[in-house]
């Protein structure tokens, strides 16, 4: 089985990834186009084939097909992805079925969150655990659902939103219209916004110093240094995330009674430091029998998650 | 198929309701029994089987099975039932294994929330539609989900636990052990504890008068009267409840990518006082492409939902 190999496409706003990718989850070859979201559709489609067919050539690795993980909602027929965010006069556009016409190879799109859901079915965690809840923690907080080693899309594939579960009815508004979500509070950008705002009455913090006073400069990198450095406001303020995001869960193992979580994404880069509250809040709330069953664990596919999780849909089969 | 019969057993705690039930969904002939929980599994048994036998003695009507309903976690392959609530000393009981050997008929049991589903599935509004959320307000907040007509129970049967979603984590303590919990607002014995408190500061609610001022007397029912009676205390308070329940609903609905709400039990007979808050709350904060896809819908089963779930077990093939 080692001698199968499939194409994974990580297609982001800014940067398209591209990896030859084995059947037992190693990249054997990868490489980086920017994606031209900007230039429309054919652009995009363009920087796709330019940069599957630069993989493939002089190798002799024949390839099963290519998977795309794509931002946005995907109709899995015909590959259409519809309204990506940050894809600028997009719409709706049949990813799949074009490129299969001009690439001779079969192509399987899904929806990004999705597809680092079954990437980590294929070559992680799901190896030995077939029903899971994935959670890849970034600029938002992505879901993927997988029940006894299927993938739950819903009616439209947009199955798993954890970042829009609400934690608060009265809470902070987020970017999708709603209030009180779990992206709202663990979002990139939410949390940087949040973390300078509470350093401006924690003088005392050593992020200050790290960052020289320059809070443009403040990152998620830079608040899991200074707690690695044993800054208490630092500790305390992913502390308070990890409780946030294990309370959101309370609601989805209950919906879902599925035990395991699997934490992906830069910002499960935090380590214990968030894993410890998290799993902490989870068993102070979920529902009693429920409690025992628990399970967090930290994603396997970490920063190849991307081209893993798309290369992962061609060896996928429901 | 309408001459095929099955017959519905919902084993309350404390009568146990039976029906024999048509292919399409008519109750030809019912009665209740005490359950005798405080009896132990033993004298429980004993019950169902003297109303099962009492339904078919001089009929000649034959049926395929019995399907009951049960409270508590079940285990599908032996009808195992495990510790129901208001069942001492019930612990673990393979109920349908035991009745399957007496009686000499197929037995089916399933958790009583998941067959309020596969009745509203089979005999209600599943028949138009294949995925849903059917919710039960009544003492509890229940929950099944249904996708492509089939049950959706997780790991351990325990899934749709619509009544223990969080709507804040800061809100009022539930009886799970969890805070906010959707069924800390709706479940019957906290909203009439709240309606008690809120009452008070309300002495110009049409309730007093309704009530003679004796509180002990308040009920669901009372307050729609009231609010019938165009009572602007009991209409705020319904609408308030609405907004609550949407609110969480937000959070299920953002999780399964299922748009189709059915609400069935003794609350929901509060119609569009709490139907129309309850929509407007879910439309307001449900993530955008989700918004228009959105149905709630009343369930057609109404109060024989417990005998016509059970007995619908038996015609469900997953």
């Amino acid at each position: 089985m080692a001698s199968k190999y499939s194409i994974g496409v990580d297609l982001g706003g800014t940067s398209i990834k591209f990896g030859i990718v084995s059947y037992d989850g190693k990249i054997y070859k990868k490489m980086v186009l920017p994606t031209f979201a900007e230039k429309g559709p054919a652009a995009v489609v363009k920087q796709i084939k330019k940069g599957v067919n630069a993989l493939l050539k002089n190798d002799p690795k024949k390839v099963l097909g290519i998977g795309i993980g794509a931002p946005g909602s995907v109709k899995l027929k015909k590959g259409t992805v519809e309204y990506p965010p940050n894809f600028p006069n997009w719409g709706r556009v049949h990813l799949g079925r074009s490129l299969e016409k001009s690439l001779g190879q079969k192509v399987y799109v899904e929806n990004d969150a999705n597809a680092a859901a079954i990437g980590e079915l294929i070559f992680g965690i799901g190896k030995k655990i077939g029903s899971f809840i994935m959670i890849t923690l970034g600029t938002g907080v992505g879901g993927g659902i997988i029940f006894e080693r299927r993938l739950f899309r819903g009616e439209t594939g947009a199955a798993g939103e954890v970042g829009h579960v609400t934690i608060d009815i009265n809470g902070k508004r987020c970017n999708c219209g709603s209030y009180g979500c779990v992206e709202s509070y663990l979002g990139n950008s939410y949390m940087i916004r949040d973390a300078e705002q509470l350093l401006s009455e924690h003088k005392d913090s050593v992020i200050h110093h790290i960052l020289n006073n320059d809070m443009e400069l403040l990152t998620p990198k830079v608040i899991f240094d200074a707690a690695n450095a044993g800054d208490e406001f630092s500790i305390n303020f992913i502390k308070n995330l990890g409780s946030k995001l294990g309370y959101g869960l309370v609601s989805v193992i209950n919906i879902l009674d599925i035990s395991t979580v699997i934490l992906g994404g830069g910002v499960s880069g935090f380590g214990e430091f968030l894993f410890i509250p998290l799993e902490a809040a989870i068993k102070e709330r979920v529902l009693k029998p429920l409690k025992t069953r628990l399970k967090v664990k930290h994603s396997k596919l970490k920063n190849e998650a991307g081209i893993k999780g798309a290369a992962a849909l061609v060896f996928y089969r429901k």
